[in-house]
């Protein structure tokens, strides 16, 4: 529908500036321009275990499942209990058991599958990442063959439901220094699990509040004097009618700030006793008379390598993270192309919000982070399902993985955050509306960057690696090379931050501000940039804490803390190339030279949104020379109204249906209201007795008077 | 207590590392080191309404007007409106009448102490807001003397609850453009108030859904066949019942993100008639015989002067959003000073979080920023109260004031939003739990964002305004001045970007580091570096709209918004000037050296950390030589550390009660489960049978077959 009638400002019938025609054309892009084929798109974010995500998706239609807007704690969490048995009546985890156990052993696919329950409910989804993900994965991954056949199927049937105990209230994130005790009884051969104080309560355990028959409890295993560091144990702790078993304590811990269908709460033990055999045994066991035996002689590796299954978790939120920020866009960048506001570029017509620059400052660059992500899972997902499928499960491929996933879960828990929150606000009032979905989305995801690893935390443990990966680099060069390689980065450095150099770089720019701005938007350039940076910053603080070595620990521990931010810093620039890479990869698999011509836009506006946010740094680093650094704010801005007409190609490839979405907003209200309110003023304006306006009737006026006075002044 | 027991780490006794003791001594300022005077600078940031603000809070304590933590909504909002008929009942919301309804006329005072509801519940707080501070203030500001005696006691009273029916479905931003029409009919003496289309219904509004019984309503007056464009009319919606009156419809807007104690939902006429004397007539009213006269000629001028009463809602949010900060930063900090986690310094403690480098800059900087906020704040309440007592209302003094709480509402509504946020996952799990406060606080802040003016809405006006003021400054030069002037100008723009002119500053100041960090820490450095900033944007912006003057509509329109991030970015830049200069003069009125010396610390890290996020345009600017640029983030860090001892004092400042913080996690809860699992620890330690760990066995074990081996080498 094209309004063919002429400016309401001007319209003496009063009708209200801008209401004319807002339902305008929403711009495509135009004939001949480069395309993206929306189907190819989609397929390609599905990813390699497309079948069961499209499945995964078919559930998540159903409004059974879907998160209740206003429900007391208590409702929310029996209907989520519910919801989460008609899952395991399905089988839906059925792909994580292996063939011993009568399952596909198909890992990623669980994975994938997992992560799509976040469009029905992020309840649901933490709530079967607690019994599948956790509790039975415990008993699976870190149990053997009898634990397994005892307890796996009532665990996948919901007949057991469980809590995975292992966060203390005095000991989140530094789990080596969980303080429950399970010390070894040789007279009866069983193990006696205790609570010593408060702090060393469990805490924050889903299932734990009302629905746990037992959990798997990390505790400090003690025989014969001996404490052999942290372990864990199956431990019933409650009967068929969900009364507490004698010794065991619970709490609840009562209204969160989101993912209200989850029951979580506290446990502790007073001395309750479970059999010898409840020991998880893969990673270390005693046998009947007390003695322990581990086949990993190392307490320290010993431990990593138990608490490195847990890995699953940060996989899984890496990729739920990014399917909620798709839906967050899908909604925000909808409404955006609908909604109109204020009259801008035409007197008759009021602007939708997407064309306006600050709009879509505020949501492309978020979607193509979004977009970077969600090919980083992939590449994540795949390294996980190497490794735990067994056929590439080597030390180094684990540690490997485990750096991914540190990196990618806190940076993709945080986009999805601030994506989140930046299209809640981008929709106004709509958007505060729990129908509208994203509040109730930011509220359970929030979480999301402190569990399965605090989101720091896990930063830090990439610089780490980052750090070591560095000084085994160092140690690879012969002694003399050493000294060569540090003088030869130091003068690099040094260059660097000398006036001088820079001078150079920028006189060789000056003037070609075209060529300028084509680097800026080539792969190789910014691929430079990205990892240059990520290697620099390791490679300053390397050398900030080179004097550690020789320093006392508590000196040295200042040190390092004196360098945290940078290190951290390190950590975000390593994840964003990461993504970069992944983004750039990803477009060389499409053939279709009109989606890779906008995917290439797209993955520019990431690239360069990245370099302008920590141009600063770049800039005093002398990466880039003041004339580029100038281009790269302008480029930016060229590509958001470059990428302006493809926004509902991109976010229609996300590839939701309307059952994902469900919010009002997203699904046509806005546009119906405003055709409806367009034939009002058609009307109006075919009418001859509908008002005029004052300031119209007054300006003209004035017209006439000056006129008049003009046709005096001749006379 | 203060442990005098040896490391726990190399204990053999296996207790876990670093619970030693948890209950170490927080730091605090060294003897004879500065300190600050935490009464004096209480009674600084309650400011001039001290004794109203002091009431106020004291009535917060009440646990009858807390937020629930569990509550569905419709029992939130009964709650909510009981505690509402409470504050009625104790008149507090008398300080905002005039001296002829019987009240003092101390609009700064009523703003002030509704200001702290936020302590109580931020429903409560908006709900009253709608009640006084929209409804009763409409009929107040927009009425005469015959309203103000019909309907203010009942409104007061809260008889008469009301609704603000402004924001429609199609226009909450664009109020020039709402479609609700009141036409005057001549024959009746009466007003048809009508809604022509479904976007052209009343929504989000307070009171709406339930208690409204009368609603204040935005409407284009049209009489004798022209629209005088948008007034305000008192209209009837419920009877005595509750029962909506004929022609009155209503929907209930249903669950939000957050204030769930407030019944927003939406309203619509279908042809109400109320009497000719139902418009609030201030600024416009209609004869019997349906003649409009009105004070105020220009149709635009009267619009915005009516919609001017509104700036007491963006002058209140200003305020509570500080104190939301404020509440956020008591709790996250004093955790912060008590939860330990990790062996790092010490191998026998536990560091507490404060002590980490990277907590300290998650959270010190938005202290930073609070405190000045909080100064600003006052600023604008003076600014507000000499307006609305009439002792300094001029259109100037009106426009100022617009302008001031335009910059300030949003950019404090930001900061609110983003320490809350930041102070929830500084706290980790227990963050995130309801009773814990800060997820609440995040809920009901959200909307704060975008109710009473969008926040990008406000800036944009902030820009214009600057925009404006900039062209005035110009015209005020003659002619050959603005030659020169704009030449000149130029001329420095242009050296700015100049490298040469970079490389002599960068020059001079080689190797001075010292002196170089000495001026980033000068007062005055700052000012000229944040006006110098606030004023090149607009400049740079006025130049580059230049062109719009003499291009058509659409073009200039085309041209603007090419700009409108950078427009929104002056207006900020403008915000930070106002709230560092305002931090600096409530420095200068204390006397105590200790006090300043802190405050002036935080102060720089205030200013510095707006020098810190926006360094690239310092650095491209040419304001920054690199050699200065690179001084600033190791400034901030030192400030950080400086800080450190001071962090307890400067948020015990906020003189919160722990009935207004309520959170477990601040009031003593972490530091008594971790005295009690010292004392466990201390036990162990006495006690002889107390479990050896394996690994410090093991590594004497290797260490005994070292020395082994070496004294077999010497034998």
């Amino acid at each position: 529908m094209t309004s063919t009638t002429t400016s309401t400002a001007s319209d003496p019938r009063g009708i209200p500036r801008g209401t004319a025609d807002p339902t305008g054309p929403i711009p495509v892009p135009a004939a001949g321009a480069p395309r993206l084929d929306v189907d190819a798109v989609a397929e390609a974010l599905l990813g390699d275990w497309a079948e069961l995500r499209r499945a995964a998706r078919e559930r998540a239609r159903s409004s059974a499942l879907h998160r209740p807007l206003d429900a007391t704690v208590a409702e929310h969490r029996a209907r989520v209990f519910e919801q989460l048995q008609t899952l395991a009546d399905a089988r839906v985890s059925l792909p994580m058991l292996p063939e011993s156990l009568g399952g596909p052993n198909d890992n990623g696919g669980n994975v994938a599958s997992f992560e799509e329950l976040v469009l029905a409910d992020p309840s649901l989804q933490i709530k079967a990442g607690v019994q599948w993900g956790l509790f039975t994965s415990a008993i699976l991954q870190l149990g053997t063959e009898e634990h397994h056949r005892a307890w796996i199927p009532d665990a996948m049937s919901l007949a057991l439901p469980g809590a995975f105990a292992m966060t203390e209230i005095g000991h989140g994130s530094d789990v080596q220094s969980l303080a429950t005790t399970a010390t070894y009884d040789e007279a009866t051969e069983e193990w006696v699990i205790h609570t010593p104080f408060r702090a060393a309560w469990k805490d924050y355990l889903g299932n734990a509040a009302i629905h746990a028959r037992a959990a798997t409890v990390f505790a400090r295993l003690i025989t014969r004097g001996v404490d052999h560091g942290v372990h864990c144990f199956f431990v019933p702790v409650r009967d068929a009618d969900g009364e507490l078993l004698p010794g065991v304590r619970s709490e609840d811990d009562g209204p969160k700030g989101g993912l209200n269908g989850i029951d979580n709460g506290r446990l502790a033990f007073d001395h309750v006793r479970v059999p010898r055999t409840n020991l998880l045994n893969r990673y270390g066991d005693v046998a009947p008379d007390g003695t322990y035996s581990s086949p990993i002689d190392s307490p320290g590796r010993r431990f990593f390598t138990m608490i490195g299954t847990l890995v699953q978790g940060r996989v899984s939120l890496d990729g739920s993270a990014i399917r909620a920020s798709q839906l967050a866009l899908h909604i925000a960048i909808t409404y955006a192309s609908q909604r109109r506001q204020f009259t801008a570029a035409s007197p008759t017509e009021e602007t939708v919000l997407l064309d306006y620059q600050s709009h879509l400052a505020r949501l492309l660059p978020k979607l193509a982070a979004t977009y970077a992500g969600a090919f980083a899972h992939e590449e994540l997902l795949h390294a996980f399902d190497d490794v735990f499928s067994g056929r590439g499960d080597t030390p180094e491929a684990r540690e490997d993985l485990e750096t991914l996933a540190a990196a990618l879960k806190p940076t993709s828990t945080r986009l999805a955050l601030d994506t989140i929150q930046e299209c809640r606000e981008a929709c106004g009032g709509a958007g505060f509306m729990a129908e509208n979905r994203l509040v109730g989305l930011h509220q359970d995801l929030d979480v999301y960057a402190t569990f399965e690893g605090d989101n720091t935390i896990l930063l830090q443990l990439v610089a780490k690696r980052l750090l070591t990966d560095y000084r085994q680099e160092l140690r690879s060069i012969d002694r003399a090379g050493i000294g060569r390689f540090i003088a030869q980065r130091a003068d690099t450095l040094a260059r660097r931050h000398t006036p001088w150099h820079r001078l150079v770089q920028t006189a060789t720019d000056a003037g070609r501000a075209e060529r300028s701005s084509q680097s800026l938007r080539d792969a190789e350039f910014q691929e430079a940039l990205l990892a240059d940076r990520a290697r620099v910053k390791v490679e300053e603080v390397a050398l900030a804490l080179r004097p550690a070595g020789r320093q006392s620990p508590a000196d040295a521990a200042a040190l390092v803390n004196k360098h945290q931010i940078e290190m951290l810093d390190a950590a975000r620039a390593h994840a964003d190339l990461l993504r970069w890479r992944a983004f750039t990869a990803a477009i060389e698999r499409f053939e279709d030279e009109g989606t890779r011509a906008v995917l290439t836009d797209l993955r520019d506006l990431f690239g360069l949104s990245l370099v302008q946010a920590d141009l600063a740094w770049f800039l005093l680093d002398g990466m880039l020379s003041a004339q580029r650094g100038r281009q790269v704010a302008a480029e930016v801005r060229r590509l958001l109204w470059r990428l302006r007409p493809h926004a509902l190609d991109l976010v229609a490839a996300f590839d939701l249906a309307p059952e994902h979405v469900r919010a009002p907003i997203a699904l046509g209200g806005e546009a119906r209201r405003q055709e409806e309110a367009a034939a009002y003023f058609r009307a109006q304006r075919a009418s001859t007795d509908s008002p005029l306006s004052e300031k119209v009737l007054r300006d003209a006026a004035k017209e006439a008077a000056r006129e008049e006075a003009r046709r005096a002044a001749k006379r």
